[in-house]
């Protein structure tokens, strides 16, 4: 493909894409450029488009079109409670559940020494803000973040950032998964959850 | 997300990617718009120049951003062989083989009844057309289609619409791999490469 040059840039720029190696790209422009021009003429206005549009909700730091996120702004939602989650997709996930009524806070990360990830490449700082600030109603946080080791070193940081403060901090439970067999759950959660029975 | 049309749009437009469905597709929009904006944009700009420059080689079918791909442009190549192969993938291997100095026809496809694809959808006619053009300097076919259902299937459609028209056709011999111990190799393989002996 010595000739094709557009392909080959096409090719590069797929590799941007996360998971994405040369095969899968390759086979991603052929599949484009055979069988779904619109469809790449759609994708090429929709990156635009998100890169002009999307910043960050000035509250929650979650992604939005405007300054602050439908969300922070629906007076409706109980302010006294803040919920920390890693992604915007893990929000999406409390929100279906509609068992949460309070606000979020999303890190867009989470703490990784190994790839080199620190507390200054998150939203820990704006998050320490917000609780601090002065007239914040903010009485209960909810730490959410996944149950990783990332994501529990994240929390383990922020609960302890915040212990000197006479904030509630809790964590999400663990425990046995609903509709699990017990037989075939892992032993460290069956471990948890006698601890944490209630 | 229901404020966010543009990211809604993104994940939206990213799911026309081969393979991709709502959650790859929302990791990757994520992941965009969270860790490389440029390379979105480059993205943007490769699909949208890609879209407009690539076309197809008027004699060999594959893509190309001139009328006649390089390839066929060759005059060192031997005209006389003609080796027909499903996609520009498929071309780059035999290519890098560097034991191949004839010239291709790219399918773009193969026949794929169940899919839906008939030979009218591949570039059947077209090379039908080439072989039987009166100062067509093609000697000999080489098939080869991949080693698949769908691959014998094309190559056998193509041999048997040659037959009557006393052009050699041929197909890449099969056999046991370079490199592999007959122990692990697989009985259909192996029972092919004795009947092929030489």
């Amino acid at each position: 493909m010595a000739d094709n040059q557009s392909l080959e840039s096409l090719v590069q720029a797929l590799r941007c894409l996360p998971g994405v190696g040369v095969k899968s790209a390759q086979r991603m422009a052929f599949h484009l450029l055979q069988h779904d021009r619109p469809g790449a003429q759609r994708l090429a206005q929709a990156l635009v488009q998100a890169c002009e549009q999307v910043r960050h909700c000035s509250l929650c730091h979650t992604f939005s079109e405007q300054e602050v996120c439908a969300t922070c702004a629906d007076p409706r939602r109980d302010q006294s409670l803040l919920c920390v989650v890693e992604t915007p997709a893990d929000q999406a996930a409390l929100e279906r559940t509609g068992a949460y009524r309070g606000l979020f806070f999303v890190l867009m990360g989470r703490l990784s020494p190994l790839d080199g990830v620190g507390p200054g490449d998150i939203g820990l700082q704006r998050l320490f803000e917000r609780i601090e600030a002065p007239d914040s109603p903010v009485r209960e946080l909810i730490l959410a973040t996944n149950f990783t080791a990332e994501g529990e070193t994240t929390a383990h940081v922020i609960a302890q950032a915040l212990k000197q403060r006479g904030l509630k901090v809790t964590r999400l439970a663990r425990g046995v998964p609903v509709g699990s067999e017990l037989e075939y759950v892992d032993l460290g959660t069956i471990a948890h959850a006698l601890v944490d029975r209630r």
